[in-house]
């Protein structure tokens, strides 16, 4: 590797510089004080842990998302994480062992094999919260509004909102005693949404025709609050589950219509986002002209089970350099730094870094040394005491 | 794996769980403000890059700490950052590329292969600042002065300091003529203070004799600060840079005492820590019973050759991790939390939340909620209004 192209980034990798950087941090603060302020207790979960660790519950998905390295000192494969979630859930089922509800927060580096679209990075500053012990929609609602307003921090009030429930694909599977193999062939072609291919593997495995109607509806199932009631009335036959899944939907766009009424909401009941991962409600949250999700979660209860303790489970997590590339955030530039000469009295220059200025040693004799270091002010030694003015070139 | 061992981290990766999670946290915040109060600039280098990105200068004796991995996309070998300097060395060269003192901080994780010492975390949260494009001591005082200002934060006010200076022996080696395998040698036998192993290497390779004296000086020239004079007559024959080097350090320790009386001061004009790496003064901050410097710099003059500009450079680094474990931070839990029923005006809750308090919405409906979910505090409506009441059992 040459001189000329050591500086290189690989693709999706960035780095921030100065301004963005404290914009980032700024943002970082913002958005894990607001956790706090909900009751959500911080974890610094590892970067770096066995694989097996990684690719519980939420892993298939990941696993080939994951960089893998081996392990110096055990011989074993280690996994950077490409997701925080199982870290968390490891933490609550785990290390934390509660059995009240247990609120749980986070900030910091995920890592991608690829990207998870073509202009995605494959390094985000992932943010999330995560709810454990509580299995209604209050718990989901809690989560839903705890995005949204991490969002509204960014200065991203208005975002869509899809909304689905992947219980529903789920208990008509198990109902209608399709087999894994088929399921799995189901479910790939619905996320397609191909319909001919689902008639014909629905007829193929000799699915019972009601069964079949309802499969068949699921790609349908989407657009405003209507479709709600469409599918109350398409599943009058399956079990009271779907129905109360439906209901869960219905009870959170509800809330969320009342608390956020700037939030367009859309459902959609076809939607598996995460299917083998989540268990209910799934959410995510788009902006304008932006194709990937800038927010997104959902609600995962069997996660802890992987680490000995299965319990309910609902969360979400963004990217704090999509809220900062997206965001329309407050202005948090740093103020300009002051100069002051090495003989400047060392307490003043204390007093005034302590009162949040930006104070700058002078340490090379250029007469324009204010300019080329940014500085709008000086310490100046006027009328016998130290004082600062404005930089005169 | 089994269920029992999933949760199971790697030897020396380690998790922070609340509320010590949180004291990181604040410490983090603590400690960029304050380099933000000396003027400089936040930077987020990637965790991961081409392994001859981060392998540059400082590299070689990095390579073996670094995890590597192959990039899906280009092919090539990917490193994970087992140190930020080399990446922020790499935005001073080639990203800003400013011909003014140039000051930049970081904070983030850095990976090792094998732990530095047999307690050390593989997973430090590296925290450091470095400033570019100045020679002289003043900058390498500035940066010690951060060191030492950052120790004061974690509550470490009376550190050890070893002050050292790698360009004696680097000058020594080159005036005397010794060749590079030689000076390999020499640089081991010196490293372990092998007085004998050294003698016989110089007479094998036919130094000089006053050449021979003053490296075999080298691994006596530590204790206090009456060392440097010895030094001064050790090498009144040798070239005048070796006596600007004794008074580089002579200053940059008057200083010190000047401005951090607590701090004691240890001279070893043989310690050649990093000197792959290094060009100049070489420092670190010990406490007592802490085999491992708390934190350590110098500097580093050759850093951005491998970027295309060599300029200036001196920075220190810790990790905050080890200042939260050494240090005795002022107090910074947070406060307990007050319950919100589900029924409670969404105004004041939110205005609860805005001055600093942290309101946990009531989610299940056990008498004993406040105490589980360590509430002390929570929200009743009393005398027809919301207000908060201590939680009576």
């Amino acid at each position: 590797m040459t001189i000329a192209d050591r500086w290189l980034l690989p693709d999706g990798i960035e780095e921030v510089l100065p301004p963005e950087a404290w914009k980032v941090e700024h943002m970082r603060r913002d958005v894990l004080d607001l956790y706090s302020s909900w009751g959500y207790d911080l974890v610094i979960p590892p970067h770096i842990e066995f694989l097996e660790s990684l690719s519980t519950g939420s892993g298939s998905d990941l696993d080939l998302m994951t960089f893998k390295v081996t392990d110096q000192l055990s011989g074993r494969t280690l996994g950077l994480r490409a997701d925080t979630t199982p870290a968390v859930a490891r933490i609550d089922a785990h290390t934390l062992r509660k059995d009240c509800p247990v609120r749980l927060c986070y900030a910091g580096s995920v890592f991608h094999t690829r990207p998870a679209s073509l202009t995605a990075s494959r390094t985000p500053i992932q943010v999330g919260a995560e709810l454990y012990g509580h299995a209604g929609p209050e718990s989901d609602m809690e989560v839903i509004a705890l995005m949204l307003e991490t969002l509204a921090l960014a200065g991203l009030c208005a975002p869509s909102m899809d909304l689905g429930h992947v219980g529903i694909f789920r208990q008509l599977i198990e109902e209608s005693g399709i087999s894994k193999a088929v399921e799995e062939q189901l479910f790939d072609a619905l996320q397609r949404k191909a319909s001919g291919e689902m008639k014909a593997i629905l007829v193929d495995a000799g699915i019972d025709g009601d069964y079949q109607a309802m499969l068949m509806a699921l790609p349908d199932l989407c657009g405003d609050i209507s479709v709600l009631n469409k599918a109350r009335k398409l599943f009058a036959k399956a079990s009271p589950i779907i129905l109360e899944a439906v209901d869960t939907v219905e009870a959170i766009a509800k809330r969320i219509q009342a608390s956020y009424p700037a939030v367009s909401l859309y459902f959609d009941l076809g939607e598996l986002r995460g299917y083998n991962y989540h268990t209910g409600v799934v959410f995510a949250a788009y902006m304008p002209n932006e194709g990937q999700a800038v927010a997104k979660g959902g609600r995962y209860d069997g996660i802890g089970a992987s680490f000995g303790r299965a319990r309910p489970a609902t969360g979400f997590s963004t990217d704090l350099k999509v809220l900062l590339r997206l965001g329309n955030a407050q202005d948090t530039d740093l103020p300009s730094p002051i100069l002051a000469p090495p003989e400047a009295d060392p307490a003043i220059v204390r007093k005034l870094r302590s009162q949040g200025e930006r104070v700058v040693n002078r340490l090379y004799d250029r007469p324009d040394a204010a300019q080329r270091l940014g500085c709008d002010r000086e310490l100046k030694h006027v009328d016998g005491q130290w004082q600062v003015v404005p930089v005169t070139s």
